[in-house]
């Protein structure tokens, strides 16, 4: 299709206790090859080789020497590098949140964004990871991969997006109690969370005029509360003064009740149980977590660590597969020169 | 199938300007005959005319004379009785709210509350209308039907549910600005919403042991916010010491995403966009709204009067039809005799 190398992803294993790892070697086997991208796994070296052992996938895991360039290593066809940034750290038990678990997920993540920033990966897929364990290591404010990634680059604006069954959604807030949601609703978010939108889906989409749906934060907007007129509607005007075809506040019920039909590309959602809900229901197994706003691509499955299925070689790869393929796409775009 | 009479249900027509009228028309033209239900109509006369005029049916509208009892009116195998609260009204023209259409609205629910409420109908299915044509009327607190009828049989604790594509879906509260659901979400009203779905499940579905998916309010509940600890999980606890077979609170994200494999027969969602976007999505059609805790059975499709279809003859009447079929087998289920 193109003569630019297949793009570069870091692939964290997420919590060596959970299911991450598993998934993710799940998700490299059941890809197509050629897979058209070039993958590195980012995590404990045991974890990859008990997993290997246990699925038969026919890959063979290259341990990747500390300080050289994990893509540039001679692999051979079915060969995977693998980056294990704390090396002969014995791996926790599965099934459970542990400290060792949670170090183990944050130094992948660590190390992978390193890569990223450097110029080293063109994007990074995240396997999930447990808050609770991270913050037994020794992390206590610990919110979320996405949080954690946004501070790690400079404290950016970052936004949520899942992506599954055709639908976009994208958070204007997401890891929030619900009673501080009136307050974080501000003309600014709202509007920020619309412009990394439309951006991403000109980018990476290749959308030239993206439609955007923006819903209320209130139900039946304008009827309920005040903050959709004194909030979203103005930031939903700049947002159309900046030439961005964007449509709200629009009450969020009747709007996903209709999304198949009207066919916008993206949809704005004030909070996470607003947006997430619709998401998932049509997409429980592919839906696929992006974070808008990052200097490189970052993706991961909407699931997390399914500590109850972890060594049981029963979970599926089916949602870190998307977030691979979507992380492959979307940084290939980037990748590319303009035409 | 057993000897007990065909359930009466009273069906208004909403707002004459709206699309009401015409979804009426067509769902009963639509549903299979015989129909295994006695409807008969509440509202402007001259509405029916004119959409039957319109819609060539074959229905023929047979006006009920003031005091006599709409169902044991004579009406022939093609006619339907027709009660009309306020006979020689004008109509209002199509497409937009007024304070004649909003009157007419009421009128009809008023006179189909009193059949009901007295025991000359089973049920109540109620075709849309609009809250701004009723506050032009003269009633400027006007929230909803499901409030309006609450008020008109005693201010009793009602709740509205969602059913569609095979999910049902309880709302602990409905129309409310967002700012005030920390204040609303207590263990009261979410235990008094899990008892209404247990009740009606048990009594109108014939489930002998339901079993009850009960949401956060909080994203990852007990991660964020303090209610689902202090007013959600107790609920809940009380709720499973009724016998009840309850679950939660649950995160509604996750939830939505797995309802379909999970079998709950209901969930109890904390809030409007929590809960109806997912049900909406589901089933944008055939979506049925009933109000839980009245003394007859309720229900209304999930639409508005799309005043922009008005007049067109472009409505179709699936949702109206899901709900008198609806409204037909629970108001059967509440008339036959214990077994």
């Amino acid at each position: 299709m193109s003569q630019v190398a297949p793009p570069r992803l870091a692939v964290t294993l997420g919590d060596p206790a959970g299911i991450g790892p598993e998934v993710a070697l799940r998700a490299l086997a059941a890809l197509p090859r050629p897979w058209g991208l070039h993958p590195v796994l980012v995590g404990p070296l045991p974890a990859v080789e008990r997993e290997l052992l246990a699925l038969d996938t026919g890959l063979i895991p290259v341990p990747v020497a500390p300080g050289a360039d994990p893509f540039a290593v001679a692999t051979g066809p079915e060969g995977i590098a693998v980056v294990d940034p704390a090396p002969g750290t014995p791996l926790p038990a599965p099934g459970a949140p542990s400290p060792a678990g949670g170090r183990a997920a944050l130094a992948a993540v660590d190390a992978a964004v390193d890569m990223a920033v450097r110029g080293a990966a063109d994007g990074l897929v995240t396997a999930p990871l447990s808050k609770a364990a991270v913050r037994m290591a020794g992390k206590p404010g610990f919110i979320g991969h996405t949080e954690h990634l946004a501070a790690r680059t400079g404290g950016r604006e970052v936004r949520m997006m899942m992506a599954g069954g055709g639908l976009r959604v994208v958070l204007v807030t997401s890891h929030v109690a619900l009673a501080e949601l009136p307050a974080r609703i501000q003309a600014g978010t709202v509007l920020t969370t619309i412009r990394l939108a439309h951006d991403a889906l000109v980018r990476h989409e290749g959308i030239a005029r993206p439609r955007i749906a923006v819903c209320g934060l209130n139900p039946h907007p304008g009827e309920f509360g005040t903050e959709d007129e004194a909030e979203v509607a103005p930031a939903v005007e700049r947002a159309r003064g900046e030439g961005i075809r964007a449509d709200g506040p629009l009450a969020a019920d009747g709007l996903f009740g209709r999304v198949r039909e009207l066919g916008y590309d993206a949809v704005v959602a004030m909070y996470h149980d607003q947006g997430l809900g619709p998401v998932k229901l049509l997409d429980p197994d592919g839906v696929v977590n992006v974070t808008l706003g990052l200097p490189f691509v970052r993706t991961a499955p909407g699931h997390g660590t399914a500590f109850d299925l972890a060594g049981k070689g029963r979970a599926h790869g089916a949602g870190m597969a998307a977030a691979i393929a979507l992380a492959a796409r979307w940084a290939a775009v980037a990748a590319a020169p303009a035409a």
